[in-house]
């Protein structure tokens, strides 16, 4: 009855509406005009909460709960906390504000005007943390600002963010359904969903939330082996051939990560070829595992990208999964990326086979605006993610629980201690739907699609490859007038080199947007533009493309 | 500015105290008798904060920010949100609220009062998202209550929660200084407090914040291989000869699953002999290094454990190091539960001569209490880590940033987008001092000690070993009456092993406690206490005494 009782007390407690400080309804209106008078922080509201004028300066940890009469501090303690966090937040969605607040390591290890990041012995007061709170916020980055764009994450989501102090609230470990039971079941559910997005039949199989797209890539090279060579789980490496796994050239770099890590080596990680799109080409692949075969080497993986962190390319997964099964080999996606698209029916063709795979990665905290980190490691084949990982520790895992202990999931995990990263991700989707991720979706491809049109025929730009992009990547160079209409010589290329460096550079010095860079292959530096973040509009992209030409014009 | 700005509307805000409704001040005195009219949640504050009657039935996520007019209705959600959290937390600390209320898997599954797992392609009302997250915590574990004892992670830190919020308001990623300029440095920073503790001369050397300590104990496997065989990094495991790891019988099993993954094959994880204590027997560890070698194998790794699992046993390091200075080995100590005693004056020579270990795994969030997940690997050679995990992805890690690259540390780790876990931790050392946390863990292995005087002589319970626990871990069997006095015999066992798990699950459905127990070898089931919870007095360690005897008394 706690549901109710809590709606009760809401109801009952808000239907008188606000009334600021001390004047009564009447002198409100006569007051109107006198917000700095009348008002929290200057905004009109219209009921009253339970924050106190409280002296942090005596307050110290240990007078906090469980302290004896700790909870008043307490409370006065978060609700303090939560005011930073929520003006933080109206700040960093209004575009008046800086996306960063840019310093060198030197001058924050120095100590910023009272800011000092050294350890003591002695504990410091609740004020001097609270002014640490702002401070760390201060100097760090508005990843939900409208305008940053550098990475894969971005944005902030609201429902996201509640979800997360709840999961952090209850602090607990995924391992066992002991102790996570609502969690663990969240985990299984939404799996499940996924399962079935990527075409499985029913959604079975199996999968699990991992601390990020690097591990949940470890993870499938894992299984491929413990498929064909389960051996190896006791006697190692030795007990199996050598072994080779097949990556894009443009792939991102867990799959080499992880071919040195378990133990096959990155020379064995044999890297395939790509289109001018940056797609694997099909013949590539089957050519190589011709060759590794006839040099007596075994192929056991073959990785196929789902949206590269570069060019956002898809490879034909269609393709490359009748080459895998003409030799038998494990296919996994790395849809870390380009996963969210599933969600979209416009655009989840360019995963098209991914339903052929044996393991797929996707990771919601990207393309799906989920808070960092959610990832999930995802398995066609029942049984193959414990088998590979389970070590039956018993004084962990009892079996004599009174409960279905299949529900614990613990021993499928390289982890023991496990986030609760489920929840957050959880909670979006109810909160929005299927369908509420699917607008999300598409919107970032149309902005990256309008960004495209803007500038593939625009002075000063040139794109990286031609055609609109097939993720939300919109890769490009920024060519100053000071380089235009010049010959491709070695000396034009390095001086091209450092223009997006530079413009970054001053991006950050003046804090108004953020955009990532860097040099692929033969290519010298260039922009790699993507949209993430919900918040972003046209005008955003319009803004990045004038901040670029200011900052560039004179270089 | 920020800073005096905020504490300064905070101050005029408050001067006038709490003004609740549309009463006046006069009012006030008058009603001061009737507080289910004149407060909020029948509580007496001083304040008004900005809570109001919102509808949310009629609100959706898409409603909230980055929606126009969106800053209101986020504010009011975010603060509904804090309204339950708050409230959790306050019941949390209160024993008269059960630890849990217990429901099995099937029963969740098919809904509890309206609570629906399960998820739709529409959205839900927000009115709805907030049911489910009060449902969410009314179903899971209450594992800071003061009575559960089931983990070595429990407790809920009021600073550490703080810095949760903040870490996941932030949504950063701790891979470049780009994106996470504060929390980098405060992630070096705190590393290299941790390895004075440690007694690496001036605290140098190198680490990293992993999720969790199986992954961290990961680390230390693959830093060792690359010491001893960095050509295992390009050609593989067969590059090597057949490398073996040594580990107590006792120890986590996670270097198991290090063996297991990272190629060496579990049956070359070597496991060493304990004595009636469970600590490794040295001269065990040197016969068997000589008996690997005699067989052509090659001595890798020793792991000694400071705070074994289960027992809470601490290996002889001194002794250990010993014999890997004299057969060239890498000493990794797993002091993820022990590692809290460096810093307690009084029991940190539990951990003597963890000063020549190679690495170290100290999780912050077991004995120190820090939220879920706060695990650290730490090194003594400086390069290694790098060394041994980079793959220089000029798409990631630019070298021609503005700013001092040597910052970025994403190349280091096996993770490429890594959660912030070091600030929570980092908050409370400021808030607690290196002296809070001492505090903190003597007064849990004063409790411990506590528990252990009550029960070894009384009747109806038998320590598993003799004498006083090194760690808070207190092992022990409860013997009902109907057992007691009998002989020991394989049946009367075999009745002593369903004794646990019975009072187990009565006090899981009873709600009023929770405490672990497992078999250990050839002994049967057992419980095993440990305190790393903050909130733990002597009469929680009572009462959990006397819910044994009650629940256990007709067995």
């Amino acid at each position: 009855m706690e549901v109710l009782g809590d709606n009760a007390f809401s109801s009952s407690c808000n239907t008188l509406g606000f009334l600021q400080k001390n004047n009564s309804l009447e002198e409100r209106g006569r007051l109107a005009g006198q917000k700095n008078l009348l008002s929290c922080d200057n905004s009109d509201r219209d009921s009253c909460y339970r924050r106190t004028e409280t002296d942090f300066s005596n307050l110290f940890a240990r007078d906090l709960l469980p302290a004896k009469n700790g909870e008043e501090p307490t409370i006065q303690f978060l609700l303090e906390v939560v005011e930073i966090l929520t003006n933080y937040i109206k700040k960093t969605f209004d575009r008046s504000t800086k996306v960063l607040d840019f310093h060198h390591p030197h001058q924050l290890l120095e100590g910023m005007e009272g800011f000092n990041l050294e350890l003591s012995d002695q504990p410091e007061s609740l004020e001097q943390i609270l002014v640490d709170c702002r401070d760390t916020l201060k100097y760090g980055i508005r990843t939900g600002h409208p305008r940053f764009f550098n990475q894969l994450s971005s944005g902030l989501d609201i429902i996201g963010l509640a979800g997360e102090w709840l999961t952090s609230t209850a602090n607990t470990n995924m391992f066992t359904y002991e102790i996570a039971p609502v969690f663990v079941l969240m985990e299984q559910l939404t799996l499940k969903k996924m399962r079935e997005m990527i075409g499985w039949p029913g959604g079975e199989g199996d999968g699990i939330f991992s601390p990020g797209g690097a591990i949940s890539n470890m993870y499938s090279v894992m299984m491929a082996r413990y498929k064909y060579f389960p051996e190896v789980k006791a006697k190692g490496m030795s007990a199996a051939p050598r072994l080779v796994l097949f990556t894009s050239e443009l792939s991102h770099y867990s799959i080499k990560k992880a071919g040195a890590a378990l133990g096959f080596g990155t020379d064995n990680v044999i890297l395939l070829s790509t289109d001018e799109r940056g797609r694997v080409i099909p013949a590539d692949l089957e050519a190589k595992i011709i060759d590794a075969k006839q040099k007596g080497y075994v192929p056991l993986f073959v990785n196929a990208t789902a949206g590269s962190t570069v060019y956002g390319a898809f490879d034909p997964i269609n393709e490359i999964a009748d080459i895998c099964e003409k030799y038998n080999l494990w296919l996994h996606v790395d849809a870390a990326w380009g996963g969210g698209l599933l969600m979209s029916r416009k655009h989840r063709h360019k995963l098209n086979g991914v339903e052929r795979a044996n393991s797929v990665t996707w990771n919601p905290h990207k393309m799906m605006g989920v808070p960092l980190q959610c990832s999930a490691i995802l398995v066609r084949e029942k049984g193959i993610l414990a088998g590979c990982n389970s070590m039956c520790a018993g004084y962990l895992f009892q079996p004599d629980k009174q409960y279905d202990v299949t529900y614990d999931t613990g021993d499928k995990a390289i982890q023991c201690g496990r986030h609760v990263d489920i929840f957050k991700f959880w909670l979006m989707w109810k909160a929005k739907g299927t369908i509420g991720f699917e607008q999300h979706i598409d919107k970032c491809l149309d902005l990256s699609q309008y960004l495209y049109n803007k500038i593939k025929n625009r002075e000063g730009f040139q794109m990286v490859f031609d055609g609109v992009p097939q993720h939300t990547n919109v890769c490009f160079w920024y060519i100053p007038p000071s380089l235009r209409g010049m010959p491709d010589t070695n000396e034009w290329r390095e001086k091209l080199h450092r223009v997006a460096p530079k413009i970054k550079a001053m991006m950050m010095e003046s804090g108004t947007t953020m955009v990532g860079y860097q040099p692929q292959g033969n290519k010298v530096n260039f922009f790699r533009m993507v949209v993430s973040n919900a918040a972003a509009t046209q005008s955003d992209i319009d803004f990045l493309i004038d901040e670029i030409e200011r900052m560039g014009q004179d270089l």
